[in-house]
């Protein structure tokens, strides 16, 4: 039974439910793996990185709220349980145990490429879809592009 | 290799870096299933309840902050990434999909009920190891254990 | 005579001026008949749906206040006078006296979804015309969404 | 049915609970005149006029909800319905459309200067019937005749 | 020997000491059954009283301050011991133990109503003696007609 | 010619007129004499009573301009200027030069009792003319009747 | 009936519940007699006992609503009706009516010292019992110790 | 060689930088003539000139940094140095000298007015390179336009 | 008999007393005909000027406090007694009534020109006796200079 | 024609006007190139720098207001225009593109190094004719040589 | 003779006294040490560990004063008099001059787990003789161990 | 070796560099025996004068830093080290334990006295060598020297 009925036909509404459920994973476990790497940062840019990665999981965390708030509101039940996070989330997060700052800076480079290249996906799928829903997860890319460049110039010299 | 060394001795160290670890899961497990509920409890007591399951998100995302920063002050990597909360947690979370109300209290009340009752364990193993550690978890049980009587108070009449 | 003149060509600033004059008035409705609900509600969930309310009329009031200030800026001179509200206003409102707790909630998910149905036309033909101003209607939808949301949440389970 | 009971004997409510009612219709209708002239206003002194309108939208809101609310407690259902405002409210608005700055400032005074009309009569009637009313309706007078002072003294000099 | 001289005559000193100190009484016993209700409240609405009683504790507690130095500002030293608040506290609280948030409700309207009405007579009372301690009385009841009107609202349907 | 029309008639505004000039000149006056004290003040109770004199400061400034605009308000020209508070300031001040704490202390209990006796007899005056105006006379007196009390405990024991 | 459970065993639960209610208790009297002596202190020293006691009042108020929530948490219904707190406080207060400053500093020592005395047993009691409830009295005590410091700082020299 | 990597496809990099490029040039002018203004304007309207210009400077530097970060986070170097401003600038500035008010607000509108014409062009093109870059400009522009709006409305008579 | 001493040479202590004294005189005078001012002014600017009149009585209140305690630190007890700047304040202040807007500008301007012209010669007289005494000058000129220009600037055209 | 008088002498007058004038393009100068390093510097440091650089910028942008606003208020018309501020600005910027972290630094110890260099020469030339004027380049050389300081202190070891 | 008599008895006064005056010993001294390092670090971490030294010293302050008015609360004069801070300190500190961000590091590094192996003594040695004394002695240690492991942190790769 | 290089020539460097140094000394000590009063004072002004040493320490601890900094930016290693403090500290501190409220006032009087000649030499000598030291230590002496008459008013009757 729905409890929650939708403003949107439901081919629309799954669409964009389907957008932001994922969306919603990948948010969480962005939250979660950044304030990994909060605590296990260690090497001389320690200070620096711990405090960048505060910000990163308090971006994951808004956003995760309103991508979830915004499933809600087009009746989808949005599913965020620790199961679900762990099984569904396919970015890269650290290893166990404390993690030099070098590797840090990479890993979180790589892991909102990862998170960014999908979330362009679902912005243009959901076009058609629901264009709130769209641009949410602009303003959801906005900040992640953002914060990528703040790593990826920290990165340099790379070593490709 | 340890990175980070202890002010402790090994076994002192063993025994509060377990109880913190295993806090840490608890406190996040916490965060996320009160997020689940958040966003998906409906009936009448919807906005009361959507409110209160924030103050208990907020207060397991401080303590989960302040737990694992003190394991990693005594020298013990913590573990908060998604696939370890997922397989360690053990406290009882919401199914998948829509909660009504009054399943939410209930649910509340018995998870903040198993994690208060590990954490009285862990009082007690801490109190030779370590009485920082142990102080730390005494403010995070007085916390839980007010939130958990505020939702036993709405939680009745009880349908034992 | 023109006072303000517009950066848009003329069928452009037509097509975003109706649809920011209707948004207007839907908005200036809304934050009436939320305060006449916020003063008129009883039953035992009042203290709630009373708290509630004044965030739909601080939303609408926010919103009136773009909506119109962007007509102007498109010079397009808003109409928000008593008399104009009074007539324009399409969407259902309470009817005089007391308001019981369960009609508020019906009555607010209903004139919500009234002034989304009608948001979301405006946000088709405005796409072409002003991309910014329909920009600002996405913002006032979402908002709209979300509120109709949590009513929607409270009013399970619904008498359909 | 009286859904709310009243602290006041049935003639004293009457009496009380009219005055209260006329003046949150003049204190809305205020609201919607002084937003549809801080929209509309044009001219040399736009800005000032502009923000000073905002002074009187923000007093009329923040006094009819105190004026709402009173007649509430005094166990009589206020309305605030479009349809009301529009058909009850006696004060002079402005015309549809851009509105010259001197046109503004003598339309405030000439409205600000009918409701505190009103309102005197109302802080006569309500004497007897109930000083708790009496108290809040000198009040609202207050406030209104500082506005209506600063508007009369920017009208100077006055076309007579 | 009187240590704080009056700028008021003797009689009218007496009479607005007396009606103060009463009130004073009044206020405090209404700040502690606030609190005692707000500690013992059960129910599915638990939160919502649990948070609505806090404010009037609030009130009383501000309100029991300024008529306490209302008194000895006209020289009267005000009582507001323990043991005087238990002995001429009018109002009927709340039984020991855990209450039923019906019953808080109830408790409250009526603890409220019988403080207005004798409010109510000391307004009458200190029309001729000090027309500035009646100001202080007439905001008192203005609050406190608010705090009712909302516990009423709650408090439907009655069963009268 | 009057520049700022008023609400009033003429006797009426006469006499509120002239009850709030004359408050005027003894609010300004009080606000120069409390800084006086306030710099001069010398002796074993110099902290407290430089403080305590900034807030009789700040209370007469705030009410000054209150009872200033109120005059404007009712269409007549309030007079502040050095030379009118000079000749028309009726209470006692400071004497040139360092002040004991003593003295500061039974000064202001006779400048705050010299003023208040005359605010009464303008509340009186105020009530038919304009209750408007009587009910601010009765804010000023609540006030300085505080800070009156205040420096009267402060002044015990008396040397009567 | 027990309407909220408790997580402690039955005698952990009455020990501490029972300290927890003296505790409370003492601290609802204690924040009756500060403000008792803030409203009817005389004396050179006035001002600064006068906002002295409102810092012990706010300390008194701020933990016996944390008692009176732990004893709620723990299972335990606190009481804190006036007629409770008159015939239980066990502290010394003030007589009626004006009291000299060097009264008030002396009463104030004496009665925080009887308070932290009755505290330091249910410290020692409460050990066993629950480590939680006994932390929270270390805390009262440690803000009661330091608020007694002050006051016998004050009192020098002393009268012994 | 290219330090930031873009995520952005090569030919929608070039585009969307373009844009940001021009845009960070036209809103760095901005706010050096907004101050230019602020600091030469002289009229019987400076004060709500010589203000209203710190809301022009606020938001050109407010939406400078965002361009130009965003430029950053798409792999394009953002170029505002003085020289590049300077040369790149083709919006029409003031003259040397003290400005007439009246000259402040048409060479305001006229700024104003050119940027948006440039802007809304931009947000053409970057539709389908990057929908991202393209929200930012429409963000952009909806506060161009209300500024715009504002010295229009004040620009009132113009002489055509 | 001196009851604050110094840590100036006698000379020095007169020198710098004296240009803090008549400093003090000049800023209690603006600070009162600034006011006066402030409640008097009408005209089509009557809000622009009334508002940046506050911002002198604001900067003249500040440093006439700030300029009596620098008397007050130096040994020498300051007089800001009303019939001191009565007959002491050397600037020209504004006829008893309303005043023309153009009228406030210009009396502004002339008082703050002759109050700086005589602050400037105070610079050079302190600069031997006291550099301390001197710099607080110097930013009091500062201040009443940004003032003055700021009127200046709206004086514009002036009839000269 | 002179728009804004001076409260100085002629020749005063163009000592000063020359020093503020200079002294502001050098602050809006390195606005600008502080501004461009913060968007383009990379490297390992990249967020402390990135940073550091908007205390730089922020402090250029308030002392640049508080240098014009001097000029104006001495009668001298400022000229911050893009033009002027790129053919008179001396100090040495960074080049286009991405900047090292190890440049920046570098390029900033210069840029100030340079910067306070002229302006200790303007504080010389000052003296005699503008104290007021000569204690705001003090002010501004305080907060640059500061900034330098930490610059000074990150680039070590230096590679002279 | 003692002027601030003990809640304690005297056994358990001198251990906590004792406890309490050597850790404020190494409080202060940590504050001036931690200081000291901050305005003379220089590398390339400058910036980094600038501000994680004001961090040290914001908690040395304010523990060292809780430490001190602990021991006053209990009878025992503290003493934190430069000469005491200087010959009672036993960490070791920086040496004159500048410092090297890599020294800074592992100074504070050594210097804070001294500090915390004294402070685990004391915690010791405090448990019978007052656990309120003890409780703040833990605080303490939470804090610095949190500290020393972010240097620690910092500090890798170390050279052991 | 010279880490960080200065922008004075060596000999003002050198005679800036001492007189900071030796006035970091003085107000690092003055924070000290502040801290040490505040603590230790006993007597019926306690509270006061606890407060007052409060804003000496506050004060001495904020210019202490600006000092230092002042010191590091001017290339000169500020040296402010517990054994530097204790031996270079010149001015009279208290003595061991409790100190009485009178002696206390008396001590402080004596040792801003002090600081404040030793600064009155500095601010001469630095006149030539570096005009923004010495603007600093002005700024340094107007706040000793209003801390001083603030102690030095509470101190009369003086004992000469």
């Amino acid at each position: 039974m729905t409890m929650v009925r939708s403003t949107l036909p439901e081919s629309a509404r799954r669409i964009a439910g389907d957008a932001l459920q994922e969306s919603l994973v990948d948010l969480l476990g962005l939250s979660l793996i950044g304030k990994q790497a909060h605590w296990n940062v260690v090497g001389p840019r320690f200070r620096s990185i711990h405090l960048q990665l505060d910000e990163v999981v308090s971006t994951a965390r808004t956003f995760a709220d309103q991508v979830a708030e915004r499933a809600a509101a087009i009746g989808v039940a949005p599913d965020g349980r620790p199961e679900t996070v762990a099984t569904r989330f396919a970015l890269q997060g650290p290893k166990d145990g404390w993690l030099r700052d070098t590797e840090v800076v990479r890993l979180l480079v790589e892991a909102l490429e990862a998170a960014i290249g999908r979330l362009r996906e679902r912005i243009e799928v959901t076009e058609e879809a629901d264009k709130v829903t769209q641009d949410l997860l602009i303003s959801v890319t906005y900040e992640l592009e953002k914060q990528r460049w703040m790593f990826e110039a920290e990165n340099w010299p790379r070593e490709d």
